[in-house]
């Protein structure tokens, strides 16, 4: 009887959940909508469909049934005693879902919504004006109201306002920590820039120089993340101003890139990436949408596959065995001066510059640890959003050693903060970190892999990260999953490995 | 202090349309994405997305709360004394409203929304096979559906249940009172049409056998919706199977249209009369936005819109003036052959086709009848679901005297079924006339409209419509609305004027 009638509680709290994501995911599809498809003039409205969605999901959310049912399920050993169960995962992933909504007032999720939402298009527009104070109102605005979000989640002893923000991206996941990882990487990247800035080879950088018609890159960039095993019967690609992957549920997954005709290796590097964020979502499982089993672990493993796709795939040397003649066929003669060197070499140019998504794999973690420190100076107010442009241009001359000429390409390049996303860019590093440990890992288990990525065949990969990663859902916390996985905890070695394996060569270094 | 309580119950009530209508809205986004953009597999689960927001929104429009503030309303003179004030249409459109919505149970509502839904792509599928036995089960879920339903609301003592669901598209409407004004006028028609039929003199079919690129027809067919006066910084202008207007809001008006290599014609018919219909969209006022003021009167008056702008403006003599020699400057060589006399009489042939939407003005009623009488009977029980085809294409040869060869361009033409959409056929022929009669009053206050759209202006139409249409929103019904723009009842004499002033001509009659 007990079994019965706690199978009936856990039942009813599946069904909230699927019902309240279906609300959730309508809420994405708006969001995709307003980036890809929406006119101009509908954004005023816009920012009103998703306060009253925003308000009536924390309505559902926070319902006291919940909580009952949570109760009910917890003390039921049926349901919760192995701990690695779908059935034990589901409620413990829910207990900290509803603990989290019900930390905060209704009237503040509406408000940040609707805030978020105008605040992207004020964001757009001031980036594309180059005017920082026409945003800095809104950024004010934004930081304000996390300060008041943080208060209401809290934080653990010693710990600060930004830990209980990064806790929606990477939960567990605290400033100090994030510090402890990013001070020594940054000591050994570092090291390794001053070699490769410091040799006299370099890759030729003929690959980056040559125009190409935009209509038929964007052929090539679909065929490729056809081939790497995006399905388009379950998704989407189109443009948008900043790439992204919007996830609604495995059969419906959203891609968006951009194109500059003098730049095909980003629009490649940026399909791959959100490709790789596609295929993870794609490798959820029907059966568990709208349930955490059926939700990606964290951001940070979000990235570690769109981080594989793009750098471990698509700018290793056996993927252009496979590529450089497939875009020769694409492109024709406006590809025929490049040979295979220029192309795998300006795929891997090593050179600090200005704009995080069109950094290369070395110099990447130094745009997320500035933007890391800034975010954090700017949730502690110590540091005020007038004195943004100083304070980052003051690190991009320390850390990378350039001059940043315009706001536009400094501190209002990325979306996030005007998505009042504050935590999340650590997940980019983490990201990197746990994919090329997972890729070493899945490596040592299909030792060919190289040689199929050489005649275009990805499938052993997709399938080993689907069963590996994508079908878990949520079953194991990010930390524990990266030991299930590989058998080690996270450690900086693995992508350090990656980096000198790969750049030593092409900078002709030891 | 009354006026004070009061005026604060009435802001109550609107607050609560608005944010109804901001998730109502949510849902017309998600339904154009799913005719437009939406990948294959997602549709499953897109059917949930409906059937939970459904249930929401129904839940949100039957509160208890807004009885109670419609009740106050009521019985404030301030608010509902001026019949025609804002406040009085708002409150008796509320009202009905709030009536029909709690009749329904919110399991039929999610049912019918999920239904609807999945029906909508078996008939696509179904259609596209010309396989009326696999949308058959659907057809009779939906009938058995649409008959309960019906049931819920009731109909009028010697009304039908078909009556019942009218309401929703023409409220007021019944079965009755349209057999009343379709069996005059079907023998007007058919008069017209034998006279036509039996002439020697045609107009040259040769528009209608050119072959044009389906590129350069949607740059022509978006520069005409934009030169009529649809604004595209609201409003956007993309493919679909069947052309539909979506309107969320003023400010984001969502056209779409077809196009064929062959067939130039119905890609400029359907763009204007999906433009008719998002001018009056984009003609209704922001600040009414979410509430009976800011929506359209009825699918009849909406109807009128769109059917003014395609057949009124756009196969008139004046329009091809202007159309004629912008058409040369977008196809070029392509269109050399043609004469002026080709082009506008090729737009007006008459023919009676399979094709409803591919119809012209003369037959174009006749598809309505028989789609009436059908469903009329499907409804009453008169008709079997499976013998439908028979029934239709037993119809198409005795009004049109064609023969129907697949159910694919017979009975599955159409989407409406397939969207539980019975009792909205009719509004398409009271559109007709809404639209002859408006139009001659318009001719009337602007006597040189003509010459007008001979150089490409249509801005005295659209504004005289934004006035004496569009800005009231809801603050009439259809009837009330006809009688307040012309000053007399509803009529077929317009229309019938109209269509004999043209075609005698065109046919050489008398």
């Amino acid at each position: 009887m007990t079994t019965i009638a706690t199978s009936t509680e856990y039942d009813q709290l599946i069904k909230i959940s699927k019902d309240v994501a279906a609300l959730g995911t309508t809420m994405s599809i708006l969001g995709w909508d307003r980036e890809v498809m929406m006119p101009k003039k509908g954004n005023e409205y816009r920012a009103e469909q998703f306060a009253v969605s925003s308000r009536i999901l924390h309505e559902l959310s926070t319902d006291t049934k919940i909580g009952d049912l949570l109760d009910a399920c917890e003390s039921d050993g049926d349901i919760v005693g192995d701990q690695t169960s779908e059935s034990a995962a589901n409620i413990r992933e829910l207990r900290h879902e509803y603990d989290r909504a019900t930390k905060l007032p209704s009237t503040l999720v509406e408000e940040e919504a609707k805030l978020a939402s105008l605040s992207q298009s004020a964001w757009a527009e001031a980036r594309g004006e180059n005017d920082f104070t026409a945003f800095q109102p809104w950024l004010e605005k934004i930081v304000a109201l996390l300060q008041q979000k943080a208060e209401c989640f809290g934080w653990a002893e010693g710990g600060e306002p930004w830990d209980a923000l990064a806790e929606d991206y990477e939960p567990g996941c605290t400033a100090a920590q994030v510090s402890e990882v990013f001070t020594p990487l940054r000591k050994k990247l570092q090291s390794l820039l001053d070699e490769i800035m410091g040799s006299d080879t370099k890759p030729s950088n003929k690959f980056n120089e040559i125009a190409l018609p935009v209509e038929q890159q964007k052929a090539f960039v679909r065929s490729i993340a056809s081939q790497i095993g995006f399905d388009f019967e379950a998704g989407r690609l189109d443009e948008s101003t900043h790439p992204f992957c919007s996830g609604t549920h495995c059969n419906d997954v959203r891609l968006t890139t951009r194109f500059h005709e003098n730049n095909v290796n980003d629009a490649i590097g940026s399909t791959m990436h959100e490709a790789g964020h596609g295929i993870y979502e794609q490798g959820l499982l029907y059966d568990h949408v709208g349930t955490p089993m059926g939700r990606a672990v964290s951001l940070g493993i979000h990235e570690s596959q769109s981080r594989m796709w793009e750098n471990q795939v698509g700018r290793s040397e056996a993927f252009w065995k496979w590529c450089y003649p497939t875009m020769k066929e694409f492109f024709g003669d406006a590809t025929a001066s490049l040979s295979f060197e220029d192309v795998y070499g300006g795929a891997n140019i090593v050179r600090p510059d200005l704009i995080r998504v069109e950094a290369d794999e070395a110099t990447y973690n130094m745009h997320i640890m500035i933007r890391f420190e800034l975010e954090r100076l700017l949730m502690n107010g110590d540091l005020a959003v007038a004195d943004l442009p100083e304070a980052w241009n003051q690190r991009y001359k320390e850390y990378l050693g350039i001059e940043v000429p315009t706001d536009a390409n400094g501190c209002m390049q990325d979306i996030h903060w005007s998505m009042a996303a504050i935590g999340y860019f650590p997940t980019y590093t983490l990201g990197n970190l746990y994919s090329a440990q997972f890729f070493e890992k899945a490596m040592e288990e299909i030792p060919d892999m190289y040689e199929q990525f050489g005649s275009g065949e990805f499938g052993a990969l997709k399938s080993w990260l689907n069963e590996n990663i994508h079908s878990h859902g949520k079953r194991y916390r990010a930390a524990e999953l990266c030991e299930v996985v590989t058998g080690k905890e996270l450690s900086s070695d693995p992508l350090m490995r990656h980096l000198e394996h790969k750049l030593r060569p092409l900078y002709g270094l030891a």
